[in-house]
């Protein structure tokens, strides 16, 4: 089985609602560090799973639609939290589409890290 | 699959018999910069496999058992070596009972980095 | 010239006034991961600069007067953008006062992480 | 499950063949920083799945069979692009009839990361 | 004193003369993570050193004119090792005219990272 | 003015005298990463300050002469606690010698992270 990582980064401002997030009940924010893992078992017609730059470029696209904004603003959040899991979700959804037409990728691994000492992933297959 | 991972750490001191470890037979010591990745197939009511801050609290627990002590005096490891794989299983062991209070956590993989160059985790079911 | 780091973070929302912010001059939010490093020409009578527990809590505490806040409404960015940098200064000033009683600190640089790409620092003496 | 990883580096030049590659059709290089993780459900008599000074060292000689090189002249090569991928594959195989040898291991898993935000990895059994 | 760092990176190949490089006078290559940081004594008018934006874009157009190259071909080389002390100043003296237009900067050092081992930095007064 | 750093690593056991040090007043540990910086204004012969391959044996042997150790009966620290600063200069110290015989170098900076959270510098003249 192969796997190609990319990283990147957004920057977004949101709240939580439930009293087990404590002060993050309030308006804060977070930079999530983004790994999206694409995998799969054989390599396409070029000896590569997908192109790096190509990969880099779709998440870049799909980050684009969150970055520098306050998300209890966004309709995709309407009645959930935006937590770490959610996002990494919605990410990883987002990023399935695209990612099938970049090679022969079977698997998608998105990890948002939010801080140096916490992060959260969410695993599907395309 | 969701997963949440937290990190925190410990010093300790301890030795090891048996000749493939070489100098390391000496009593020596370590930083382990401890990850644990809680995982489970789907979220809970609040939108989050489990609280972020819930999760480092039980991990900052857990390891104050551990932390600032000589291994080899620890009834934990009478008779065995304290390798960074048998602690790695401890630490997962001792974390797998309050991670089930926590939320929907389903698997567990605790990592011990005792350098920048080497580390071992150990992975379970709850 | 010794030096003792110490590294937090805080997860904040706040705005930017000013056309060269582009699209950051909407609402959106920050992880900064933070370094506080305290130096001095000499060390104390334990052989130390500064404990390293003191040196944390006293970050921690001053972090903590910022975390989980939409910066736009606080009173110290009255007028000012809470750029990385004005942020780093800030966290500078409210560590001098406690890092002279922590032991012979001269001087201190704060650097925040705003991702894995960027970063901002202000250097100042006691 | 337990699994050790330890990590190493190569440098080495190479350049591809197809127009997904763009600029990186010349002639060009690279450093990877390798990871090499090894698996296994039990541990050996010592109370380790291998000996990490004995892991380093096998990832140390394989790696040394490709660095400093310009791998467009390596037979290994011949017909085939040295992606990421291919050479994450290349050294996990080389790894794995030594790493039979080390202890209780079933499986592997070789990362190289081509820089702070790119990555492969290639997984096999043994 | 106030510093903004950015970091991007860049792949090459290139080979050394002297007996002192052992097998690196072979062609070879690397990634050079580049960290690029600007520091001056001031704030500009909106509360930043320089826009981290256009910190980024001065980094990557200047190493665009570096990058999927070999070094050993490039006029800005003959005659002279492209090692990576040379390379982080001729980076630094490239940023130097870019950095000045972008505010108030009157310092600048130049970090290559040639694996996670072994790093260079230059540092020049603009 | 040109720096190389190397990072390599040691793991000692040791404790603490002074109730400033609370729990690590016990005999416990750490595994020390450590980077020497050596800097200098000018490159040598060859186009550069040292060879990297040069100082990370010099740093390989130095740390040789304190890893796995028990640093409370090593003669280097009688009397003096074996904090990561009195450390960070003993290895210091230790590396001017050697380094002088290597290329153009007039300063040294040693770091010693003790954890992901917590590292300490000593830097002298040569």
């Amino acid at each position: 089985m192969y796997s190609i990582t990319v990283r990147d980064h957004v920057m977004i401002a949101h709240s939580f609602r439930g009293e087990v997030f404590g002060p993050a009940q309030r308006l804060h924010g977070a930079t999530y560090v983004v790994d999206a893992a694409f995998s799969g078992p054989e390599l396409g017609p070029d000896g590569i799973l997908l192109d790096i730059g190509a990969a880099s470029a779709l998440l870049h696209e799909v980050l684009g639609g969150l970055t520098y904004r306050n998300l209890d603003d966004e309709a995709a959040f309407a009645g959930v939290n935006s937590s770490t899991e959610v996002l990494a979700r919605l990410v990883a959804d987002r990023l399935a589409d695209g990612a099938a037409g970049l090679g022969p990728v079977t698997g998608l691994v998105v990890t948002l890290h939010e801080s140096h000492v916490a992060w959260a992933s969410y695993r599907r297959d395309l």
